[in-house]
């Protein structure tokens, strides 16, 4: 029982702190015979990397992964795959007041109540450098992916920041690889978005996001009720992300306002199978997958880190008042984007591997 | 790893069918010593029980509660709690048509698509009535938080249902015992909520719900960064509830809209410790507790079982009209607030011990 | 995590103490669609019930065992299984003293000690009771073997009771079932081991023995190195049986005056796969499985429980002279043999379904 | 789920191959503010390591271990610690025929039958060079035990190699670290073992041997019945060391031959609690440290890798006589020693966070 681990039988374990030598992630689970290149996992660590902006934060750190075993000849063999990515950009600096004081908003405090000794450089253990190691572990995930259900895919995308929210009779997949926001919008709006985070950079101000990711081609019947479903895995997995503060499915808190004759996602036989008038249940029934995608939600809080004053105390006890300077995002939104797709990737191989273990390749067919 | 048990160190495995012979909780890692009585167990399940008042369904079991091991002489030994509450009223009928059918909404084709074999009367093991053993085990949780915390208290209550909603410039914490919602209102207001439910009722539709539920006196420091955040586990716990769609902790939600001077819980020194100008983090910052309310909120969807018919297929692939007759809440919402009390409390109770046994007594202190 | 509970994908939790209510394994795991009937279970309790002959204990209860959960129709669902015996047995007795007194050689005063509270009937949650649980869990294991495997065979027998010893030479496997004592030999070695027992009890003694189980036709590839090796588990849920002091795997303690010439288990080629010229091994290198049988050995202490007076202390720490009238089992190797089958055939199920959920069919072939 | 991590509170996690970049343990669960320094970790890896005499493999690798994670300031943060040591003595070679072959003995074949894919090299993942990783980890263990537990002791040492065996009756606790086979015994008797060895060495054979680990002051109390007994899982731990056949605990499998009035540990109430006549228990009743020894024994087979040639057959199938050239012990015994005590830190620590968590300080008095 490991508390820096998740998964059932592909399971991922973080280690590192954000000022230490590495960090990395120990991925156990990973079925053999996978081809597995340290390019494959890089690619998503440069989809998170910061200073690839002007709105994420401006640490340059190259965050190149080492694969140091389970992978020989290109190929996984079964054994636990180690991931790490040294520390390069550790700018030598007097830690001497930060060492002593409770930054609002971040785990400083609680870090120092509970375990007593931190390491407080850049947020130590609690930073959100912490997730570089789960977009390696998901860069693992989605090779294993696509060796089982090739034509599985799972993207992220921003839908709110603040004032700013996405059209969606608008949505255009194809656009969000193409934005610095992830947003499946056009150019223009992408520009409105940025304008709308310069604004709140100058004002020495944050603010919060609402992140979306789908996952298309996840076959039904996977997901383990009642305490394993696919639905509580999603939501434990994207509210371990730093700043996270809430999780939806499908239809979400707005569940709340709806009636039964409305939120009834009505089924046909299609010529594959079951069909669905709509995706309400956010492709999830029971906790088990129903074959229509899987569609997750999460906010994050504005970052807390900010130039403008905020009141607080030292270890001591007294007062202080505390502005956080350095390299920070004004929406840590942006950068959760590929950290929850790595941690969808890792969530739905996770589930594909059990059920195949639990139940075997027999499933109930209808029509 | 079983997928029917949630919990690192105190560990709930709950098991049955809505309609077989009995179902339960086999509840591990209670401390020994507790003082445990049936009763204690019994009250949580009265408050949770079907057919106490007009708006939840009119199933009538006694939900009686066995203690069938771990408990002796009145205190527990520190062994396995098993927990069975016996199914007493399963009226007799034909299943014919339902065996056959997978009502919209709910998990009978994905159960039938993952298993291949199920039992489809009242759903099974995907019916809420699994809840129960839930609220058993929870009965358990708060035995055992009383003896470590004894302040500790935990009370949930219904915040909004589809149109309804609460006032919180009206909240009355008294209040929320003492009618059929659990909402810290007046008697008018729970009486308007009954008129709308009733309303609801005759057109046979359902309604969605909102569910807060707050823990008062949880001590700072509790939580394990980074998979076992209490507020990971706290939405796992919660998602795993049956028709929940959505968590929040805190701000929730909200947080994509706030800006970061807003969201500061700013920190100053009180006589007792650390005390915050605010609690837009719902007592949890970095996964570990703050010593404020832990504060977590969800929604439910509408009941899918209504009286309007909706499209469907059977087994064979065939179109149907399902309408669900039976017992059957407009809003699961009600019934929804001691469950996840229940699970509140288990998380709590778990998280007390884990800190107990990786930490132990020895925290950083402040001031 | 729960410390009454074993397995990987198939999970076995026992609950219940030696003279509560009842007792029982909540059975988390077994696949879908595995025929399981009650008599199937009941089979191999009553194969290792008390009071069928007269060298094992006289408590006379059926054992019955109930299904509460799990199964539907004649077969498994895919969730868990509720098995209950009822303790029907049980003798109305002053327990003033044993409440007071901690038993030589019994987990009495380390229960104390742990615990502080504890059920002294029996033995409580320590009594060979227990094992009951565990039998009737393993018969649904052999079912769900069947299933997977059907020519996969589990036996298990007593090669040793303290100085009489099974003569190899005269090895007859289909003798086993037709004695008292599953020894793989002729009636009248059977009748010399009742004789010397006999001796035993009328000398108010007890003695140890050494019990073999044999897995044969289990498919090579099965068992999860480093941590999950089959040998690994297989020695942990043998050391976990009530008595047992030590577990062998194959050539077992032997192997240390071997040398590496004579331990060669030379490998030539077969019609169907890989031959080996011997066995050394025990069916297992780098703790998975090679094909050929796999052979586990294990001691069991001589019954602590005797009529022999012996020096021990009560609760205050006063001296007591204990003689453990009661039924008692001279040599309780003879009741561990169905006890020891059963684990095995956990452990084997166990790494069958791991091996698919983590491996797949995939397996590199030879020749 | 991971199978390469074992313990249930401290939690180690190995990874790496024998001629990989680098292997390491990931350690999980060490409490903070435990002092940590790398000298001490490195002090246990230059007992375990190679090449340090004449009677261990030859391959001369400084193994130093470096703590990535986990410690800041010299101590524990309660966060994960990533312990790596990096293959600096990677002999280049033709891999060739080895790629094809399988060893007799080894786990060459399984590996290949299981995974398909596997890195042959020096034996891969399943190569004793994996041990260095415990040891590191046990490095940790010992520095948090220190913390808790000031007073216990931990030691191991050979008993038996071949024909070669300890006398009791000559029984040196301080003789064991001034000679090369870790035996309780003195100059004379080592240098008898060491002609022994090198007439094997001519002999081109190798021979197995019994190796005993005793622990001192552990505190009555720990352990988890009834699937987490502290002697289940030292029998885990220790059946998980490369080339392991048998485990006993206190009496052993000789505890078949005793009869109960042999066997019984009589009690008498001391000065400082409950003593005991004898040990046959090994310090352990019921799966709970009694506070006498604890007491582990195993066996481990003769080394594979002979110069003998020995019969096997290649991947494809055709026929081959293998001959094991390279830097191979003659008895891995020898440094089966410090891997052992490793796992013995382990595993203890373990048992007092989870004794801990579970129950507290409170536990019942005596007298």
């Amino acid at each position: 029982m490991s508390m820096n681990s998740f998964g059932h039988l592909f399971r991922v374990t973080t280690w590192g702190e954000s000022h230490g030598p590495a960090l990395g992630a120990t991925v156990d689970g990973c079925p053999p015979n996978v081809a597995i290149e340290p390019e494959m996992l890089q690619l998503w660590l440069d989809k998170r990397r910061p200073g690839q902006n002007k709105n994420t934060t401006q640490r340059n750190e190259p965050d190149a992964v080492k694969i140091l075993s389970g992978v020989f000849d290109g190929k996984s063999t079964g054994t636990p795959i180690q991931l790490m990515i040294e520390n390069t950009d550790q700018r030598s600096r007097d830690y001497g007041e930060i060492a002593q004081t409770f930054r609002p908003g971040h785990a400083d405090i609680t870090y120092h109540q509970k375990y007593g000794n931190r390491d407080y450089r850049g947020g130590g253990r609690s930073s959100a450098r912490e997730t570089a190691a789960r977009v390696a572990a998901g860069g693992v995930a989605r090779a294993a992916i696509k060796a089982l259900v090739p034509d599985l895919e799972i993207k992220g995308y921003m839908t709110r920041m603040g004032e700013m929210e996405i059209d969606r009779s608008q949505f255009d997949w194809d656009a969000i690889d193409q934005n610095d926001f992830w947003i499946p919008q056009g150019a223009d709006q992408a520009q409105a978005w940025e304008d709308y985070l310069q604004k709140l950079r100058k004002d020495h101000d944050s603010v919060g996001a609402i992140v979306e990711v789908v996952a298309r081609n996840v076959p039904a019947g996977i997901g383990a009720p009642i305490y394993g479903k696919l639905d509580t895995d999603l939501a434990a997995a994207m509210m371990s992300i730093n700043a996270v503060k809430g999780v939806e499915i499908g239809e979400g808190m707005a569940a709340a306002l709806l009636r039964g004759t409305e939120n009834a996602d009505e089924i046909y036989m299609g010529e594959n199978g079951p069909e669905y008038s709509s995706n309400h249940a956010g492709g999830i029934l029971g906790g088990i997958s129903t074959g229509q995608d899987v569609v997750v939600r999460f906010a994050v809080k504005p970052t807390s880190s900010i130039l403008t004053p905020r009141q607080s105390i030292r270890k001591d006890g007294t007062a202080i008042e505390v502005i956080t300077k350095g390299r920070h995002d004004p929406c840590v939104g942006i950068r959760a984007v590929p950290v929850a797709e790595a941690m969808m990737a890792c969530v739905i191989l996770d589930h594909l591997l059990l059920h195949r273990g639990q139940i075997g390749e027999n499933q109930g067919t209808i029509g």
